[in-house]
């Protein structure tokens, strides 16, 4: 017996331990702080997760986790809907916002071409951008992807399918990503940075 | 707007934040972790803290958080209940229970004597050891606190009450250099207090 007693215990800390970041140490951790005061610890948390669950929704248009569909982005008509960054992950869209550094609306890919882990075109999601390019609606695409050899290929693969839209301009954040780095891990000023010199592709 | 979008998932991303070693990045990702699969992540979680937390007891005997009331350990025949282990936390008293090295019972104090903080004698969970004392029901008393200010405090303070006791043997856990250390790591008072219990070879 791992937790001193109670199934009910024992899957709590298995499934806390599947956790990104979590080991069986801190799934331990956690749960004993949730457990020595249920009522304000456990309880809430229980409540917001379910909570969580029940509104969350993908964005239809974007690929953003929201409450929405579509979301907050999307439908805010104060943002310019012709400008387009492309992010992979929905941490990325999280992360440019907390920066405040992008006004336009986002398409979230899902993930990058990798032909190690078998993700082809058809796994991202990117048939809503191409519906608005082939609508007319999109002035300029702004590719923020990572520095790593996922990004930059599937960046490429990108821009091969944007030169079919001539009026669209067609620009890459600002080397200034460290290579290998993710976007959700840097700071608002390289963010910042990044966006501000993204230049022709 | 920090989380992008709706108030459920600001509320879990804040509620995540407070849980012990997680800051507001850690508790981004873990939300995002969860949002993205809901079904398999995120559903699975909130069911196990609503049933840990509907489970969940205080052992009325020892302090042990289990599901049952006298946890398990003190309703075990075959564990020495003349034997008691005094920790300061439930978390200690899993880590004995993980290694196997105790197979008498426990009583948890739920913190330790420290008048910076507050607590006194009253705030500790001794009664039950003691009403077993005076039953004549315990034959030695462990003390496993930690080799911290407060629980040499706390040590002290029991065994100024555990000498009424006579025929009680009062023991305290070794201090030394811990299994697989260096010696080169550990502090002083460690070095000193291995030193100052060495014993022939």
């Amino acid at each position: 017996m791992d937790a001193g007693g109670g199934q009910e215990i024992e899957q709590l800390i298995r499934l806390l331990g599947r956790l990104p970041g979590f080991g069986p140490r801190s799934a331990r951790r956690v749960a004993l702080y949730l457990l020595k005061e249920p009522q304000t610890r456990l309880v809430p948390l229980a409540r917001a997760l379910e909570k969580a669950g029940d509104a969350i929704r993908t964005c239809s248009s974007c690929g953003n986790l929201d409450t929405l569909d579509p979301c907050h982005i999307c439908r805010d008509p104060l943002r310019e809907h012709a400008v387009v960054c492309v992010v992979e992950t929905v941490g990325d869209l999280w992360a440019l916002e907390r920066a405040g550094v992008h006004r336009g609306v986002y398409q979230v890919l899902g993930g990058t071409l990798s032909p190690l882990s078998g993700t082809g075109p058809e796994d991202l999601n990117v048939a809503p951008l191409f519906a608005r390019l082939e609508a007319g609606q999109v002035r300029e695409v702004i590719l923020a992807l990572g520095a790593t050899v996922e990004g930059a290929t599937t960046m490429h693969w990108l821009m091969d399918r944007l030169v079919a839209y001539g009026g669209v301009t067609v620009s890459r954040v600002a080397q200034g990503v460290p290579m290998g780095g993710a976007l959700d891990v840097l700071d608002d000023g390289t963010l910042a940075a990044a966006l501000g010199a993204r230049r022709p592709a």
